[in-house]
């Protein structure tokens, strides 16, 4: 299995050699509005993708993935982009508003299913504390399962709450895909993960790789990667993060986790 | 043809399946001392190799091509982790060492030849201005062409110089992967490509790729990829400039350059 880190919470995931696009935000640094409310108001993305991307390439994935359909994970570059026919899994509550962007394959993951060969179940999430998660609307993760492949979940835009550690308890995965960032608006808390709450992740799953995204390319996400290593490395934790530059591929075989 | 970037000025380059380790630096960040002499004195690597890199893989390359010897290129950690039989291909000035290194497989390129299919020439650079190149020793450059593939030039480390000139007047290489940074010590000017230096490069060779490494990894070397991009920018360049995150494989295919 191979994730490659695009840039924010957008992902190439080649599993059993199918290619999964998931959350597509593809627009050109500077060419998007700050999210308001946040601070710093920079326009966004941050940073333009990264070298190694063709965008066409994109076009012939297999299915796009969508935790959740907020601009920074579902932009207008993208849909654009996605030829009309493109598989596209997303949560039920998003389904109307893929159809109304003019995709005609829309599938609804409401519990589990299985395409191809790979198992895709949806986990819950939490986008901020309290009432701030039913602000932000409903969003998702995923977790894929495939036969002599790592188990994959893919956290979606969540803080660190029971949801999480369930879907941690039920797929033991192998590798969990966190996105980080610690966005926030000025008041509220965190929408995303913190470093506390990827060290808890840590703490909770420490047979797993634990990858994190969703840093340094969106206004609201103001936790850097030096500084997540380096609070991570100090509680003696570090070995089990990876946390890509944009544009890494990183392969996860099922050997390393079965020596664990 | 793909050229991956490690970090600094090490390269993964695959050529008609050819697998060459260019300037192997695989220390740990943090752990070799800073170049005297410079500033700020921090000890480098600056950054850690990137998450997608296990060090094994290099275990297996086809061969290893260096430009010079100098630590930042050819490092402890590399010389400790290559088998002795590894192929090397270097400067004639440093085959003795690069034996006394313990390698067994030595093969000095005065000037050309040919090797699994793929023709190397070595290229002459200058590694300061002025005094300073000599006193910096002897650098060299490569270009890699094989039939049905882009033809690479990688300039090692140089400033911008009639010897890198003559080597794109001669070659018209597709792709020209500069060593950059703009290092230098206090005083002496630069030792490798300033912004200014590339904006050169783009505009001699306006219909090749230019592919800037050789940036914030090391101690002394100022120019930060942002920067760069920016200065390039602003003269309205940037179209063939490619400055790729630590980590990220870049492919280049012949018919892009057909088309030019």
């Amino acid at each position: 299995m191979r994730v490659q880190l695009i840039r924010h919470a957008t992902l190439l995931v080649s599993i059993k050699g199918i290619r999964f696009l998931v959350d597509p935000m593809l627009s050109a640094a500077g060419t998007l509005d700050p999210s308001p409310g946040t601070v710093p108001q920079n326009k966004n993305p941050l940073v333009e993708l990264p070298q190694c991307v063709r965008l066409e390439t994109f076009q012939s994935v297999d299915a796009v993935l969508l935790t959740h359909t907020h601009r920074d994970h579902w932009d207008d570059t993208a849909i654009r982009l996605l030829p009309p026919t493109m598989p596209i899994f997303c949560q039920p509550e998003d389904s109307l508003k893929i159809i109304d962007d003019g995709f005609k394959n829309v599938t609804p993951v409401n519990d589990t299913l299985t395409w191809n060969g790979i198992e895709l179940t949806r986990t819950s999430a939490k986008h901020g504390v309290g009432e701030m998660a039913d602000k932000m609307g409903p969003v998702s993760g995923f977790v894929l399962e495939a036969e002599n492949e790592p188990t994959l979940y893919i956290t979606g835009d969540t803080v660190w709450c029971d949801e999480v550690r369930e879907a941690y308890d039920q797929k033991r995965p192998d590798v969990i895909v966190a996105f980080a960032g610690a966005a926030a608006f000025t008041s509220g808390g965190p929408i995303t993960m913190t470093a506390e709450h990827i060290r808890r992740l840590c703490e909770i799953a420490p047979k797993s790789r634990i990858m994190a995204v969703h840093l340094e390319a969106w206004n609201h996400c103001s936790l850097l990667r030096r500084d997540l290593r380096s609070y991570i490395h100090d509680t003696g934790m570090g070995e089990q993060l990876v946390i890509p530059n944009d544009g890494e591929t990183i392969e996860f075989r099922c050997a390393e986790f079965a020596e664990l």
